[in-house]
């Protein structure tokens, strides 16, 4: 069992590629060797069986077909890389070369294996928007209102269309906002969602651009990962004819989640955030769509938080001991 | 007002370039020029206007920018050009290269003439299938069951995200069957749908592979057409977040539809009709939509056919005294 994660150096596929060190099996098999790759040099977590940490831009044709040909072939493949919402908006070619043409050759790349290989993609609730109702239930119209988005939900018929045909035993998960991400903010709408937690707990202050009635919908990125691997075990059969689906998520206030941080880190956090208004930030995030029930994904056995305050809990075990 | 037509020698596209000759305007402008492209030169038809017919293939992208720069830029795209349902399926990475990259690479040579186009796309009814009701109605999930139907919605998404873009100003139609298709029987599997009626009204038999209570979604040429150009004449605000639609169609069974015939034409035509089920063509026919409620294209001004009997008369006026 030999898999490969693209975008492994991104705190996702870090944590991902973790997991699965941890688990040491996937598909009931012995994993013998995983590859991560990312533009830069993957980190390499430790593990009870070779990995390799490859640079290799997922948009490069060739460079993708030197890798397989240097590792593969892989018997589960995460394809995680992207470019994020921010930069694919403000780069349209970029987002199409990375996105679209990054995720179209990983796929082709798959398919020339001739393994039909399990692919797990990495989609978006970004996928979400414009003519949809406010509730999201399953088998709505996606219609994606960032470039990002639509580059996923092309990525999301390309992974379906190919696993009809049998080059791939594909599966895309909608991923809720990650909350808490780990790291630095950064200019992405959504930042906040995780900096007014993550900074202040840690001492910094952090603005919250939104009020305190602002709903989120959300995973943990413990939870996310646990369903990464959750998508990687399930017999590809399950998934019926649409091969993605909403992840289950939260929806909390924002209220309700620092409440949720004060219960487990004490009230010092809370008293760092700011509640400057940004009417920008504000119009953005007021168009996305923040209530969901993902049906489907819960009947395949998917997992959902059961708290914020779990959250807060992973946040303070797994990322202010191991910064990510 | 200068139009280009893809896909310009194909039965839609020459049908459409005689309306607009005939028209002489489109968007209140007079049409000065037209250029039809097409991978074999297009016959040109009489216009009160100079056309271009051009043998150019839309999946070559420095073809593609030749033909902008020798004749554009264009005011109105049409693009039809496509790999039909059958070759698509036959071959996937050719219907990737025409209608996938094809749609790619005209809809990045209408935003490179900077002036916001118009650009008119022809999607399909294929889109739906799948993990969707039986009647479809707007803002369904879109679940194509051929690589044809995704790679059109793929091109949707495309529109949708440049049209929101400011690249250009796109409006996708998703079109019914259209039946009554002149011309010759193709491997479709939807070819019975018009061979049934075309070839026994010139006195040839044709077989028809399913039942008499089988419904058939369909439209008529000429209502295609008309619809083709009142998505030019629309203001592109009217369609809001979401620029592609279900054209509206009629939902017939083939009995009715062969009453229709035999009321218009008389009894002969039905009388070389053959009855030989095939299970192979029933059971992908049996996998597609038939029932679609096409609410917000009828809000827009779009037309519907009002009988089948219109399309038997409509189908001896145009292409019997005009062969496509």
């Amino acid at each position: 069992m030999h898999i490969l994660i693209t975008g492994g150096g991104g705190f996702l596929g870090q944590k991902l590629a973790r997991k699965l060190a941890a688990n040491g099996k996937l598909r009931g098999q012995e994993i013998t060797a995983m590859t991560l790759m990312d533009v830069a040099v993957p980190a390499c977590p430790d593990a009870g069986f070779p990995i390799n940490a490859e640079a290799c831009d997922v948009s490069d044709e060739a460079a993708v077909g030197r890798l397989f040909a240097k590792h593969g072939p892989f018997d589960v493949i995460y394809h995680l890389a992207a470019v994020v919402s921010g930069a694919a908006e403000a780069d349209f070619d970029l987002g199409m070369r990375v996105n679209l043409m990054g995720s179209l050759n990983m796929f082709q790349a798959a398919r020339a294996q001739g393994n039909c290989p399990v692919v797990v993609y990495a989609s978006s609730i970004a996928a979400h928007g414009g003519e949809e109702p406010d509730v999201i239930v399953d088998g709505v119209e996606l219609n994606p209102q960032t470039s990002y988005g639509a580059q996923k939900v092309m990525g999301e018929l390309l992974l379906n269309d190919m696993s009809r045909k049998g080059f791939m035993d594909g599966r895309g998960l909608r991923l809720p906002t990650v909350s808490i991400r780990p790291g630095k903010a950064n200019a992405a709408a959504s930042s906040f969602m995780s900096s007014i937690f993550r900074d202040t707990m840690q001492g910094d202050t952090s603005n919250c651009p939104v009020g305190r009635d602002f709903l989120i919908f959300h995973s943990a990125p413990r939870t996310v990962v646990e369903n990464l691997v959750i998508a990687g075990e399930i017999d590809g059969a399950e998934f019926g004819f649409n091969r993605c689906l909403n992840l289950p998520g939260r929806s909390d206030t924002v209220g309700e989640m620092i409440a949720a941080m004060t219960k487990v880190f004490g009230p010092e956090a809370e008293a760092r955030i700011t509640w400057d208004s940004d009417p920008v930030i504000e119009k953005i995030v007021n168009g996305w769509r923040n209530r969901v029930i993902s049906e489907k994904a819960l009947r395949l056995g998917f997992v959902q938080d059961k708290s914020f305050e779990d959250t807060v809990r992973w946040f303070l075990e797994d990322d202010i001991a191991r910064p990510a």
